[in-house]
Formats: C-alpha cells, structure tokens, sequence
C-alpha cells in the first residue's frame, strides 16, 4: 500500500501546495474587520436588551421582567446553541484522523457564520427603514445560529476533502444563500417552518451535495487508509449524536409561539424521535450478518425524525403523527446508508462523507412535504378559530388564507429550499475548483496532518 | 490465556447462537406499530400544549404565555433528558470493549421505554374517563424519562451480559412495574418522593439485581479478559458521571412544586452532592496502597447524594441535613463497592457489573427512609400551616394526615418499592433464562464484537 | 532516556514520598465535618426557597410563582455548573497521563470549595445580623460555583505538580482571599462585575502563577516524557473548551439584573467569543509552518473573548465593542501561548501548565480597564437616566456617583484583584512548599500514576 501511495503520488506530480499560512488569517482578518465596521454602522440591541427596557416596560404595561423574551428563549437558546458546536462538532469526529478537522473546522465556520448570519437575516427581517439600524435580541442569536447549521450541513458532505479556507466560503456564500431562501419562504410565501425542515435541512444537505458533485475526486480511494473510524472515536461522535437527539426538541420549539406552541413543539419532536431510534435499529439490525448494529447508522439515522418534524412539530399533528413521521424516515433514512450513499458515489460521482444525503436533504425535503400535508389538513375544528390563526399566522395580507392555500405554499416553498440548495452549491463548488485554495491532494484526504499540529509521538496510522 | 479459552469453548460445546437478525429487528418493528395505534387511540395534547390553550388562558385568568408549565419546567426537563441518555449512557461505556454496548442500548432502551412509560402513567394517571384519553403535557415527559431511568439502571447490573432483545424485554417489564409501584407508592399511599428514591431508584436497584441473581453465569471468569477498564474508557465514563451530578439537582426539583418546592429541592440536592465528593475521595483514598484513588468509585459514589436525596430533597431538611446524608451515603456508598460487591458476587452468586446495589439500591432505600423521618419530623412550627400542607400535599381525603402518619406512609411506600424491585425481577429473570434470546455466551461477555460492527483496522485485545 | 532517569533519581535521592492515605482522607473528613457544623449554625433557606414563601408572596403582592427567582436564574445556574465540572474539568485532560488527575481534582476542589465559598461569601454579603444566619438561593449557588472558579483557574497552572491535598490547600485559601476581595471590589469599592473579569479571572490567574513561581521545580524536565497531549486527550480537552466557549454568555449574565441586563449581557459575551475564534485562529495558523492551526491555542485563546467580556458584558458596549473586544483579547491571548508562556518559563522561572496567564490572567486584567473605560464612557444619552442608574446601582450611598467616578473604581477594582492574587498567591506558595504535602517529585510529574489506580493492562508510555 506505501508503494502504490508513493506511485500514485509521482503519477499525480508533487504533492498539492496545502499551505494556509497566508490564506487562512488573511480571511479571517479582512472577514472580522468587516464584521466589525458593518455591526457598528448597522448593529444595535432591541429593546428588550437595551437599557431602556425598563421604559418600554411602563410605557406597555409589562408587569414583570420575567416577560422579557430573554425568559421564553433562553434555554433554548442554549441548548441549540450546544447543539450546532458540540452536537454537529462531535458528530463529526468519527473518522479515526479528521477529529480535529471535524470538530475545529465546524467551530471556525459556525463563528464566522454567525456573525454574518445576524447582518444578513437582520437586512432582511429587522432592518429599521427610519434608523438604518438592525436591532437584535435572544431570538436573533437562535437563528443566527440555524443560519450557520445550513452551513455545517453542507461541510458535513465536504469533510476532509476541504481546506479550511474553502469551508469559510461555503459559510459565507452558505448563509447569504439561506438569508435569501429564507426571507422568499418565510416573508413572500409566508410558509411555516420553525424548526427548518425547509429552510435548514433541506436547503443545507442539498448545497451540500451539490458542491461535493462538483469537487468530484476519482481518486479519492488514493485516501481510504483513512477513511473510517477507530473504536474511541466512534464514541466521541457518540456525544454528538446523544446531544443532537436530547436538544432537538429545543431545536425546534426554539422560535415557535410562546406558549402552547413551543410546549407542543417540544412533545411532537421528542415523539418523532424516540420512533426513528426504534426504526432505525430495526433496518440497521436487519441489514448485516449476524443482526450486529452499525454505528453509522445508530449516529445518524436515529436523528431523522427531529429533522423531519422540522416544519409540522408546531402544528396539530397529534403524537401519533409524530411517532408515524418517525417510524417512517427512521426506515428511509437508514435504507439510504445502506443503498443510496453507494450508488450516488459509484453512478452520480458524488461523495458525501457524513452522509448528509440521508440525514438532512431528504428527511428534510420530506419534511417540508409533511408540514404542507399537516397544514394542509388543518381544520377549525382541531385547532380552534383562534388557534388555526395564531398557528398559521393568519393575519395582515394573508388573513383570508385557507389552510389548504397554506399546504400548497409550504410544498412550494420546499421546492424553493431545494433548487437554492442545487443551483447555489453549482455555483459555489465551481468556485471552490479554483486551484488556490489550498485543497488536500486526493492522497491526502480524512487526515489532520494537512492542517494541524498533531502531538509527536502519536503513532500515525500505517500507509 | 488463548489456548485456555479455546479449551474452554469447546468443554462447553459450540458457540451460542447470538444472532439478533430477526429477533431484535421484530421486536423493534412489532413495538413500535404497537406504540403507534395505542397512541392514537389514547393520546392528546394537555390544554397547556393545544391550540386552545389561548382560550384556556382567557377562561381561567392567566395572565401571561409565562404561566404555562413548559416555562416552569422545560429547562429541568431537558437537564433529566440529558442525564437519561448522556449521563447513564456514557457512566456505562467504563469497560473497555463494551463501550458502544453501554451507550447504544442505554439510548436503544429509553427511546423504547419512555413511549410505554407515557401510556402506563397515563393509564393510572391521567386517563380522562368521559373522553378515555390521556392527555400530554412536558411534565409527562419527564415522568417518562424517570420511568425509563428505572430499568436503565437495572441494565446496569446486567451490563455486558445480555443480549439487545433482553434489554428491551428488561425495559417493557421495568416500565409496567414501574407504573403499577409508582401508583400504589404516590397514590395509594400518597407518598412524596419528587426525585424518585423509591420508586426510581430502590426499585430499579433491586429489579436489576434479582435479574441478574437469576441469570448468574457460573464461568463469567472467561470472558474476564474484556472485564475492566482502559485508561479513555474511564475518561467517557467520567462524561457520564459529571452530567449526573451536575444535573442531579434538576432531576429532583423537575416535578416538585412551582416556587419554593423546585427552589429548595435544587439547593438540598446540591449541597449532598458535593458532601458525597469528599467522603467517596477520603474512603477510596483509604482503602488503596499509597493513597490512590480509584475510579470506580469517584464515578459511581460521588452520586450516592444525588440518589439519597430524591425523596426528602423537597422538605425542609435544612442544608447541614443535606451535608449530612450526603456525607453518610458517601460513605457507604464507597464500602458498598469495596467490600459488598464482591461480597455479592462470592457469596449470593450475584454479579453487578456496575455496581448498582451501591450507586441505586441502598442509597434509594436508604432516601426513602430518610424522606420517611425528615417527613414525621416535620412540624408546623418550621413550615408553616400552609407550607406544611403545599409541601405533603395535605388536601381531599388526606386533610387530616399527620407528620407522623405522613412518615409511616413513606416508610411502607419504601417496602413496596423494594418488594416490587426483587418479585418482578425473580420473575423477569426466568423470562430471560428461555434459550431464545440470543445472550452472548460466558466467554463472550463484556464484549461488543458480538453485538455491534466493529470498525476493522482496530487491535482486538488479546485473549 | 530510561538510564538518565534512573540515573537523576539516584542523584536526588530515594523517591520523594507520594503517599496521602492518611493526609487526604483526614483533610476530606475534618473539613467535610466543619462544614457540617458550620452550616448547621449559620445557614437557612432564604424566603424563596423556604416553605413560607406562600406567605411572603401574598404579602409582597407577588402574583405568580414564576417570579420566584429560581426561574429567572436556574437555566444559567445549570451552565454554569457544566462550565465548572465538565469545562474547567475536561479543559484539563489535554495531558496524555493527567487526565485522570485534571478532571477529577477539578472535581474534587470544586466540590470541597462551593461549600466553603457558600460559608465565606454568606458572612460578608447575606449575613442578617438579628439572626445570625445566612440565607442561601439560587444566587447564592451561582456565586459559590464563581468563587470555585478563581481556585480552579489557580489550579490550571499548578496542573500535574501538586498532590491532591495541595489542591485543597489552594481551594481553602483562595476561596477565602475570593471572598474578601470580592467584599472590597462589590461592596466597598462598589465596582459592578457580573462576570467577574476582575475577581473571578484576573484574580484566578496571578493567584495560581504566583503559587507557580514559589513552586518553581528546576528539574521539571524530567518529566517532559509526560509533557504533552495525545490525539484522544487533545479531543476530550476540547469538550472543555467548547462547554466554556458555549455556555459563557451564561456565565456572565448569570446574576446580573433581571430583565434587559441578562439579555444584554448574554448578547454581547455571544459576540466577543465569536470574534475571538478568528483572530485566535488566524494568529495560530499564522505562527507555524505551512498554517498548521495549534490545538493548545483552540483550545484556550478562543475563549479569551468572554474573560475579557465578564466586566463590561453587562454595559451598552454595543455590539461592535463586544467583537472588537474579542478580536484584541483573541490576538493576545494566542500571542501569550506562542512567547509569554516560554519567556515566563525560561526568565521568571514560572512554570504555568495550562497557560492561565494568557487565558484568565491577561485576558481578566484587560476586561477590568475595558469595564472601567466603558462605564466611564457611559452617558444618560444611551443608559437614559433610570437605565444608567439601574445599570451601575447608583443608589443608595452611591446616588451621587457619577460614570467618569465609576471608571476610577472599576479600575481600582483591577488593581485590588491583581494585588490578591499575587500577594495571597506568594503567601500560599511558601505554605506548599512545607515538605508535608506529599507532592510528586520532578520526574512524577503529569503522571496519574501517582495519585490514581490505573488500569492494569494499559499501555504506560515508554520513558
């Protein structure tokens, strides 16, 4: 194998130039200076974080401080928040050599995005036409913060095959993208989607894919004594899995209505996934010699209901919908490690390391159809004349839409996420082609020695 | 050791049949269509998470979205969600090649678990009789995470020993008894016991115990090879044992009453908790050559505290009483694990792998007797005629209970639990000893070759 | 290498004495009972978490439960209390033979010292003079867990050359130098540091450099086999650093003012620590050959950001001077790892293990001037006039206190924080150097060996 290693390498010429030395702080520095410019000339608290809170309180009769939006979002604030560092980090250090890389590489990109997440969501969303001034608050750090999951998504289906220059770009042009989608699904076509099936999910894993057609490598085989997993750190993806599955229900109810809509939020998400474990264990069981579980699917499978529940987990779906989502992309999702990751690299020419194909574009396009079918099937009669507006927002321009109406623009606004996600990850991987980035050689791939120090005397795994 | 093994193999005969492909994925399938159709018979939203809770909110004079549960409780429910899965799952990944076995059933059997355990408690708890359904809100969740952390903890005493499909059948029966002492301790006897050291903790001790006294494998001594721990394995495990401690004031305090009962409970809990720190370090220390301490016991003893507060952590013990009892189950806590496990398994042919007679058993039954004294203790000169009658609950039929009765009741709701734990144990361990559930055989225990895919490249440990 | 062992041991004579079997378990005991004693003479519930909170509800004219403080600061409390045990604790197993002795001393020294810190900081701020009691709540458990916080910091640089029983001799006194500086910083000098920049961090840091300094070991080297990471620690470490950098905004919003102060505060530690973990990766990847990215710098420096926030977090800063503070404390920090850190070795015979001078030191420093020139900054043109009184507490004796005064005292407040820790540190230093403490010698140390039972058929690293 050092042999053909070393014959590969000369076929190929020399080795790739990976150094970032110049490149990497380069971006970070010009990145954080602008940051720092836009958020002075745009950035400001709201009032519920500005000192004036306590005027604004008199001024609309807030009886206590504990209405604060900070007490309704908060903790969930946190939990989403440990779920897009530690839950997406984590989960990302399962091959034996890329631990570092999985999880420094997701903590370089998600604060890079997030910074640029709270200008470009806050253009769109909350600009102050008077002021020019963006005012923010708990709830904008939350979808700063599932801004940059679309993001990690997609580096998901990149790992180990990027430099980390090339991660930065896909943030970047990642949350533009996902400010775009998100201002035409939720503002234009006034869709529904508080935990980002749609929006999140679905847009994420197929820019995701999309970029990794594009950076096709034939010989990426020349890489594969490093690609897998060693028993520890199949454990450490472990801790990402177990707080990804624990917090989505977080995840999900973290911006819905105060209320009974987060309440319900919560219950729906954590049915949907209990089902999917079950589901899950059952197909990977099934599908080997000896009914012996694979840790690839128990990582990643076991999730799906979570995303899947992304859009309709605020709606009536009742707890048996929930369960039935479950069960159902529990199954979908594993048959996809099993079958489809295989095929779409052998006949597509498309490598997806984490499997993000299975876990978010289609239990997230899924999704974005079952929150269409759930609104869709919405009636005064479950939800209340009141609660069928507050549900679905009806009021304003979209007073007099029906529940039926909705349903078809939440499946519309499923097929906006997908096409942003295709066409804008073209886009971006054309441009990541461009030899200066810094990319590993083909022979070089799924190993932190490209980009980290490693401690000396660790023994390095044999050619 | 290798020849002695092979030797071995073939005195008992060939290989025992451990393949799950068909049990573990029927089970799974079987279970959760079950799930399905009775939750939608059974299952609702409660009105603090319909779409009419806005109605129900004008109805009763609520002011604010705040007043609904999900803000008095999410936090604390997602801090016992934690500990369910991160923190008995990963205190179970010690041993050195069973480490995917500890995690990966501890997530397998609580995602099982906690969709029977809604039903259960909602039969004896919350079935509505006009409507005959059960309604749902997030503190059901959290009775649900306890309900599974009952046979979680009965898995502990089983670890490595039983095959995926014991473990479910473990679980379903753990979770019915669980239900049934759990009515007849809280409302038959109406007992208090918010953090569960009764009804989760003695009778999940004893329940795994006596399984695992009826499935004594004479020749354990084979598999002892894989029978102890590497220096990362520990390193996960002290994951598990932190997030137990640290969350441990949460578990107690989720479902106590709003205001001061969830605020003292959180304080008792904590103060015993770090008493139980210094007493497992001073007696590890003196039970070793040189002073060293050992990890099994800072893993496990530390939590002692946590586990004998669960019943009077909601009454005025005051904090030198928390300091105190979480002093003495330090204590005997840490003696449980030199002198009684081995003990057990020399003498009553009882093998416990984590050593869950000192971390559950006692320690929950000794909380329930404490709760039981600090319970007669109780007087209205130190609570209040009001306290005292919010804090037992001294209302309807139990207008007229004493401190004193109140005591009694405790005591005897102890003797229940650990009646439940031993007779359903006995006899869920003859269920288990059918030769139909693929376990792994006496060489082959501790061992997560037999169970899982194991990634290839890694060094098996020698025989 | 093995021969120049034994060799330096034969020249310093026979092994130094490491055993504590009879020191640690009487210092655990001893104190363990004094702490019983004491909390039973001074320490009650305060009137949120005692059963007469009914009463003093309906006298105050509280009209819920939810205003009970335990739900405005529970959530953050629980951060806290991961960044305590499972952050500081998990920072410091980056050491390929320490990891035992860093997460679990941190464990130990915490428990030990919250009780001691409730004690010390109860008789200088809540003692009720008529009764002679302390009252203790939610806020008084966040301020226990922040005084542990500055030992903790002191035990980072003493990291692997201390005994155990030396770390409870650094907890002892350093939290009781906590307590009165912080008596003078809050009360007398009455700065504002919620976060404690001042007197947790800055405090933290010189107090362990100068017991550092006095424990100056020459010979250290001898144990540079120890000295380093492996591929595994350097991931559990960073568990650690991401728990810090994710529940930060916790920390230093925890007990600042209801209402928009958390919120504001949580905002701006967000920002600072996004900005840090540019710079700090820009300055890392500048610094090596061919951009490599240093896991020691990741680990730490990305933090800096909310040590440099804890003072002024909680002022109208603005958005873009929290990511300004970030971007400046991020380059320092990662500067301090790559040339103080050795000079401080080499020329000041410092020997400082995890580098706290670059992470709470520095940083802590820097955030004290940063909160004095923002409150000297301040102005009735952002605070309005009630925001700035709330803001600063002028009331009371302070009423007349003006913001450019503020500044002055604040930037005493440094000063004082700075003058604790080094002169408590020298003073505490010579106390360890008493040849009684059983500390390991110079070629024992980073070694769990010495304090620790160790799996037995675990590889030790060659010498």
């Amino acid at each position: 194998m050092g042999n053909c290693c070393d014959r590969a390498a000369s076929f190929f010429g020399p080795q790739k130039n990976t150094n970032v030395r110049v490149g990497l702080p380069a971006v970070c520095f010009v990145w954080q200076i602008a940051m720092v410019v836009l958020f002075g000339v745009f950035i400001r608290y709201d009032e519920e974080s500005d000192t004036h809170w306590v005027e604004f309180r008199r001024e609309n009769n807030i009886t206590s401080d504990i209405e604060n939006d900070f007490y309704f979002r908060y903790p969930s604030f946190q939990d989403v928040h440990v779920m897009i560092f530690v839950g997406f980090g984590f989960l990302m250090t399962f091959l034996k050599r890329y631990s570092y890389g999985g999880v420094g590489f997701n903590f370089l990109i998600a604060a890079f995005g997030l910074q640029w997440a709270l200008l470009m969501q806050g253009w769109f969303h909350s600009l102050n036409p008077e002021t020019g001034k963006i005012t923010i608050g708990v709830e904008s750090l939350i979808n700063a913060d599932f801004c940059c999951a679309g993001s990690l998504i997609a580096f998901g289906a990149l790992l180990g095959k990027v430099s980390p220059v090339q991660t930065l770009v896909v943030a970047l042009f990642g949350v533009t993208l996902f400010a775009v989608e998100e201002y035409i699904i939720l503002d234009l076509l006034h869709c529904r989607d508080a935990g980002g099936s749609m929006v999140i999910h679905c847009f994420g894993g197929y820019y995701g894919l999309a970029i990794s057609w594009v950076l096709y490598r034939p010989n990426l085989h020349l890489s594969k004594r490093f690609h897998g997993a060693v028993y520890h750190s199949d454990l450490f993806a472990m801790i990402g899995t177990l707080y990804l599955w624990m917090y989505w229900p977080s995840f999900n109810s973290a911006i819905t209505d105060h209320g009974d809509g987060q309440h319900r939020t919560a219950i729906n998400t954590y049915l949907a996934l209990a089902s999917s474990v079950l589901t899950t264990v059952a197909i990977s069981s099934m599908s080997k010699k000896g009914g012996k579980l694979d840790m690839v699917h128990i990582q990643n499978a076991t999730l799906a209901g979570g995303v899947a529940m992304g859009t309709a987990a605020e709606f009536m779906i009742q707890p048996y919908g929930a369960l039935i989502v479950g069960f159902c992309v529990g199954i979908i999702s594993t048959f996809g490690y099993l079958f489809v990751t295989p095929f779409l690299e052998k006949y597509l020419k498309l490598q997806d390391t984490c499997g993000v194909h299975n876990l978010h574009a289609v239990p997230g396009m899924l999704g974005g159809f079952i929150g269409a079918i759930t609104a869709a099937a919405a009636t005064e009669a479950v939800y209340g004349a009141e609660g069928l507006r507050n549900t679905f927002d009806f009021e304003g321009e979209f007073e007099n839409r029906t529940p039926g109406t909705q349903g078809g623009f939440q499946a519309a606004g499923t097929c906006v996420s997908i096409a942003f996600g295709l066409v804008g990850g073209v886009c971006v991987g054309f441009i990541l082609r461009f030899p200066i980035w810094a990319d590993p050689g083909d022979d070089n791939c799924f190993d932190d020695e490209v980009y980290w120090e490693l401690p000396e005397d660790e023994e390095i795994v044999p050619p």
